[in-house]
């Protein structure tokens, strides 16, 4: 293949994915239909099964572009701390940045229907957790390392350091959307208090700072 | 009605319930049908609806029951807190009761599939919520506030401190289960060493002895 070929599949690959994504999230994962994605993006269907062996492959393809988007984040976000003087600021704008991509609506959507074909379809599940959720936190306690290192936190375990603090942060935001539906949305200003009381309480845990805070 | 008369009715609707159960779990909400839940339950579709309006309350109820369930328990092992003279040894049992109870494979797949639903049917994810992780987060918080009031925590605002509590213990083990499906169980030592980690954070950030540990 050309490089002018290669571009020219990942666009048509692009296309697919664009058009499938809000398909699965209207319809459902076995609601949807390869001919339905095929007509929206306006190919043929031995177009879409040139690019994707089977609705599964799409799919899974579809949360791995996701996943792909927070981690991306998730590494941008922590980079910033390495050069952190103020922690409490630089953690709190971390945790800003990191509500707002996990609250986005359509991600929200994507997650609710992956945890509801979790038991039917477990590798999807399993995609998910391993590429988006662990990853994630991955990057995190690397970087929760890196501070301990010079002293900025004091930690045994910066894994456990980094499941603590997105479990601060994210656990009734994430609850409430999950069980209240795609209709609520939290006000820029209840993220804003969330982001800095998750971050007051981890730096009192794991702070080094007098008291922790 | 007689006393007997009662007895007889909620035997009966008891019953019904308990066969909806496992139907509403493998079959999902939309999947389910009265037909089948009377066929289960050995009684006829009449006296379902006689019980139950419409598959919707039918469904409300098993929510109810459950969210029930877990708020009693909530209130027996926070009660046992007012006593506390080792907050970590008893907040530590706490956990670990509130870890057993989440956790169970039955409460999870119910979990899962309101979720699953919360976009369609917004009212059954309104009512988990505000029966079920509501309630326990203001048995919890009232729980954390005559602590506070007898000097054995540190805190501004107990319902704050409450979310923290449970987002510390559940957020990791809660999604580990949502994503990975009915066949991922955790070991009773993984549980204990949540609890147990879980616990040691929150004294260090709400604690009022030493460094909070």
């Amino acid at each position: 293949m050309t490089a002018e070929e290669d571009g020219r599949a990942a666009r048509k690959r692009r296309q697919i994915m664009e058009a499938a994504r809000p398909v699965f999230l209207r319809n459902g994962y076995v609601g949807t239909s390869m001919d339905e994605v095929a007509a929206l993006a306006s190919v043929s269907k031995q177009t879409v099964y040139k690019h994707f062996t089977d609705k599964e492959q799409l799919f899974t393809s579809l949360i791995l572009d996701t996943t792909d988007q927070v981690e991306g984040l998730a590494r941008m976000v922590t980079t910033a701390l390495d050069d952190s003087t103020d922690l409490e600021k630089d953690l709190g704008e971390l945790a800003r940045r990191f509500l707002d991509s996990i609250m986005r609506p359509d991600l929200l959507r994507l997650r609710r229907l992956v945890i509801a074909e979790a038991d039917r379809f477990p590798d999807l599940g399993r995609t998910w957790y391993q590429q988006g959720f662990e990853r994630s936190l991955d990057t995190l306690s690397l970087a929760f390392e890196r501070l301990a290192g010079r002293g900025l936190l004091r930690l045994d375990d910066p894994r456990l350091a980094a499941e603590h603090f997105v479990g601060l942060l994210l656990w009734i935001p994430v609850n409430k959307v999950m069980f209240w539906g795609a209709g609520e949305h939290y006000a820029e200003a209840d993220l804003d208090r969330l982001a800095a009381a998750g971050v007051e309480a981890f730096l009192r845990a794991y702070g080094t700072t007098g008291d922790g805070g």
